[in-house]
Parts: structure tokens; C-alpha cells; sequence
């Protein structure tokens, strides 16, 4: 498989971003983050969305020139407009004014409507921890693939959670996970490489187990813990989507199949400075022992060793930076095809 | 079966608490809200735990005379010792500073160190709806019933969430759940109902399916959704315990088998205001419409209904208000038995 430097990779989604209309300064904003998600092993959020985010832009989905600004703002609180702007651009507004806002009242909370798929939860969850504080994200997803339980329509998404903690000497704990036992992505990026789904992701309408990544659109994705995953989307909807105004349920426009209309994403952003309940080195290397303490746990029969939220992703990350990011042959081949649109070079 | 009313059960329980020494204003509290998680059918965590309760404070594990005090403050957020103190106590007063706070700021974050168990989760989350709040309670349980996963050791608790959504017309949302497929209660009231547990509730050591509740001891409750319920559990204890200086992993004292040590219990409760965001009345008529979608949902074969979490105890409630509480026969003997000991009225 060939590979890339995450520096190569920003450049070449700058490129393409620019070349759509954006602003140098927001492309390369957008193309950070986004290298950053494949750096981290984040593979189907990062460049392989790049295709679509280009589709949505010149569908007039996306707004390239937008004004994001705070709508509302109380104390510890805000609400941010996103003005239909890339998802990235808008929670990298919002988390820097929610750790703002923890830096002086000990936690800031700060929603978003009029965003736009953003990218692998963990991108904004790891933001506060530069600062010394836990990041706490959660967003209503681009498209409904969830059923309430017991039933059949898609009124939910895989709504998902990311929670950034850091430690001391140990890589920090970074929780990222949709409320589905399989992200959306990853059918996604089966479908793209032809592989079938082990049972468990989804179901189709009659209860049957489906395995076909291509026949995605006849079924949707189970929760985790049945009615408790139905639960927790449910609730991270009202919290990330109704509360700010945002799309939610019904209203949520799918952006696989429409790249014109205002999909009105809600997603929200919590910074929770450590000092302001204990001593900061004092918290991290508690979260040393903790992690630890795991480590140490015997395991079970067939199991190599325990892992903590975020080891993997860690782990890929060093390798990344080591070896380049790798682009397999279909992802490719498609960023081929999207350069060539865009008469810009291509990233191999 | 017989029953009880909420009156009659609150006075019995009053009537121990101050039996065993606890002032009438605090046995007051602690009563009406241990009452309540009957009244909603919060069967495992109501007056079912009284023997327990009444054996800690005998022992010296709970402060029947307690300084509940604010340790550290800073805008929104506040830490609380709860100087081994009943639980309900610290997060009643927990909970009423986090209202205040969200009051001023739009969000306030409380958390509490040498707490208690305080019943069922939903108690403290539902609080905040009061004031036009949505309001989030986390945990550590406590006693350690999950390993991490892959592992053996028995470093987590079942780490509950609950979350209170007011609506207008319709009933709230209040997600109440363990991060195990079951919580510990169940298992407790299935043993003292000489029940059996389903599969997939319970694991022993060897990977085999547990369904002998009086074997529990033997083995650990399973996460929801694998790693992720995992993933989840660590994440709420650290925010719940570790950023409290509370107890979490090895740390975690089992208030079943140990009456005397203070527990050091963490929690917290965020209470968030809906005004910060948007007009209140709005807001909850957008719930509304939410949970109208959810039970207009299409249902699965076999299901007759589609639900939102909470509707199952609101329903409870309306009967429980009308037809009483019942007291299941073999927990109607602990608490005569109970209330001999103590030289105190019978609840039967």
C-alpha cells in the first residue's frame, strides 16, 4: 500500500479545499484536522471523506465563506452559529471558546447548530487536554441509521461520545465511540474496500442479521446494550441537536444522499479544567495508576493484554509519524479521480 | 402482596434513621428520597437498602452527624466532601448548589468526594427538570462487579448515567442505566427473590455464563456493548472519582462486605440550563415532538410498542401513587426484623 507524510496529505487537502472556494486560512485549518484524524488511525473520517466534503461545497451544502459566530452566551454557557461552515472549522471555534470559558468559571459548555459533519470525535475531545483539562464531545451524527428499540424507522444516528482525559507519564485515555456497536464509518469503509461485516452491526427490517456493507441503505445499526444505546442517542440528540436548535430525529438530513440542503448539525463541546478540583499533576499521575492498575489485570483465557480507550489510536499514530499514512488502492484512486477534477495535482 | 403507601414507608424509614441516630431534618431527607426510588419502581435501590444502610451506620462506615461543606469553588463548578455522610444527603446538597450555579452561568458541575451510595441515579438527575434544567448524575458504584475488558480483575463498578430532559405535555426523558448490561441491584433483588438471571447478565472467570445470582461473588457483570460499555465505565469513574479525590478501581471500598471503612464514594451532577440555549417553552415542546416521532416508530414482529426512557417508571409512578407500593414478602421480613432491632413501629 502506498503512504503518505500527514504533511503531504494537509497539502493536498488544502489544495482541494482552496480550489473549491475556501479561504487559504480555513483550508488549512480543515486540512489539520483532518490529516489529523488519519494520523490517528481515524480511517474512515479523515481524507476518505474528502470526496463527499467536495460534493457538499460545490452543492452549495457547505458554505465556503461563512460567518461562524456566538448566537447566544451566558457565563459559563454559549451557543455558536456555524453559519453551514465545515464541521471542523465550526467545533474548532467552539472548543476554543469553551476552554475559554473553563479557564475562568472551571467548566465551559458550548453548543453548535449550523455545523456540519466535523470529522472522528476524539479530534475535539483531545483539544482541552492541551490546557490541562478533559474534553467532553458529542454529536448528533450526519444520517439516521438507528431505530428507536422496537421499532423500524431511522429517527437516530449513531449520535457519538468522545471523552478526552490526560495523564502523566502514560498516552492520555481518549474514549471515542458511536452509541451503535459499529460506526457508520466503518460500513462505509468496508463497502469501499469490499469486505463483508461480521453479524451484530446490522439488522434488517425483519430482524435478520445483515452482513453486505453494499446493501447498508435495507437495514440499520443495532445499539450497543440494546435499549441502553437506543438511550444514550437519544439523549445525546436532545443534548447536542434539540438544545442547540439543531437538526434532530426527523429532521436530520441525510448527507450521503442530499449534498444541497442545510443539514443544521448539532454537536457540543465541554471543557472541564482539572484545577479547579484538584492539583493538576497530583490528577495525572492518579490517572498513571489507574491506567495501570489495568494493565496489571489478569487476563482472559485468550486475551494478549488490557488495553485503556485511546492505545490503539496512540499506537497508530507513532507508527504513522514513523512509516506515513497509508492510502489503499480505492481511496486512491478516488482522491486521483477528485484532483483531476479540481485540476490540482495529485496526492501520489 | 402487601403495600404501602409513600407516606407510611417514609415515617418507617424516618423512624430508623433517627433511631440509629441521625438528626429528624437529615432522616427526613434521606427518607423522602429513598421513598421516591420506590414510588418510581426503583425497586433495588428504595427501602430495599435500609438493613444496609442502618448496618454502616452502626458500624461507623456512614457520619449519621456529618459537616457537608463546599472543599473548593471556582464559577461553575464546585468539589463537595461530604464527610461520610448518606449519599442522599451530600447530593441533595450537591444538587441544589449545581442549580444555583447553573442559575448564575448557565451550567454548574458538582462534584462530590466521601459520599455514600445515594440510591437509584435518577433521583439526582430529575432534580434540576424542576427549575427548567436538564440535569446529568454520574457515579462510581460501590463495589467493583466488572474487570476491564479482556481482563479478569475486578477494577470497575457498573459506573451508572442518568439524564433528566423536561418535555411539555409528554412525560420527561429519564435515562437511568447502568454501564453493565445489568446493574448489581438486579442482581441483588433477583438473589433475595431466589430468581434466576438471564444469560448474558453475569460471566464467571472462565468465560462461562453466570445465572445463579447467590453465585455472584464467583463472577463479574458484563459492560454493554463490549469494550465500549468498558470504555464508558473508566471514563465515568475517573470524572465521578478520581477528579472528586474520591475512590476509583483498587481503591473502590465494597460496601457489602465492609460496614466500617469509609467508603470515600464520588459522583457528580451537571445541571444545565435550557434558557442559556433557547426559549424554555420551545425546548420542551420540541421534546415532545421528539418522543411523539419515537412512538410513532413502526415496531419490530413481536413488539407492541415503541418507548423513551423513563416511561416505564412514570407509569409505575401513576400506580404506585394510586394502588401503593408493594413490599415484597421476603424484604417485608428483613424489615420487621429490622424494625425490632431498632425497638421501633413496624412498617406492616
Amino acid at each position: 500500500m502506498q503512504t503518505v507524510t500527514v504533511k503531504q496529505l494537509e497539502q493536498f487537502i488544502q489544495r482541494c479545499l482552496t480550489a473549491v472556494g475556501m479561504s487559504e486560512r480555513n483550508a488549512r485549518i480543515t486540512a489539520e484536522l483532518m490529516s489529523e484524524a488519519d494520523l490517528n488511525g481515524s480511517d474512515g473520517h479523515g481524507v476518505f471523506r474528502l470526496p463527499q466534503y467536495v460534493k457538499r461545497i460545490r452543492s452549495g451544502g457547505i458554505n465556503v465563506a461563512p460567518n461562524i459566530r456566538v448566537a447566544t452566551d451566558k457565563g459559563a454557557t454559549a451557543l455558536v452559529n456555524g453559519d453551514d461552515a465545515m464541521g471542523h472549522l465550526v467545533m474548532r471555534y467552539a472548543t476554543d471558546l469553551a476552554i475559554e470559558k473553563a479557564a475562568e468559571q472551571g467548566v465551559g459548555w458550548v453548543g453548535v447548530q449550523h455545523s456540519n459533519h466535523a470529522g472522528p470525535a476524539a479530534l475535539y475531545a483531545k483539544m482541552p487536554m492541551q490546557r490541562d483539562m478533559i474534553g467532553i464531545y458529542v454529536a448528533v451524527g450526519s444520517a439516521n441509521h438507528l431505530p428507536p428499540w422496537g421499532g423500524t424507522e431511522l429517527l437516530l444516528s449513531t449520535n457519538p461520545i468522545a471523552v478526552g482525559v490526560p495523564a502523566y507519564e502514560e498516552p492520555p485515555i481518549v474514549l471515542d465511540m458511536a452509541t451503535t456497536v459499529a460506526a457508520y464509518g466503518k460500513v462505509k469503509t468496508a463497502a469501499q474496500r469490499g469486505e463483508q461485516m461480521p453479524e451484530g452491526w446490522m439488522m434488517d427490517k425483519f430482524g435478520k442479521p445483515l452482513t453486505d456493507p453494499t446493501r447498508a441503505a435495507e437495514g440499520f445499526l443495532l445499539p450497543i446494550g440494546g435499549a441502553k444505546g437506543y438511550g444514550l442517542a437519544l439523549v445525546f440528540g436532545l443534548l447536542a441537536g434539540t438544545l442547540n436548535g439543531a437538526a434532530f430525529g426527523r429532521e436530520v438530513v441525510d448527507f450521503n444522499a442530499d449534498s444541497r440542503s442545510s443539514t443544521n448539525t448539532g454537536q457540543f463541546i465541554v471543557a472541564l479544567s482539572i484545577e479547579a478540583f484538584m492539583d493538576v499533576d497530583q490528577f495525572k499521575r492518579n490517572v498513571d495508576g489507574v491506567i495501570r492498575s489495568m494493565h496489571a489485570s489478569p487476563t482472559l483465557p485468550g486475551v494478549d493484554a488490557v488495553r485503556v480507550p485511546g492505545e490503539r489510536s496512540h499506537r497508530i499514530r507513532l507508527e504513522r509519524e514513523k512509516s506515513g499514512i497509508p492510502i489503499h488502492p480505492g481511496l486512491a484512486q478516488q482522491l486521483d479521480e477528485l484532483a483531476r477534477g479540481l485540476a490540482t495535482e495529485a496526492l501520489l
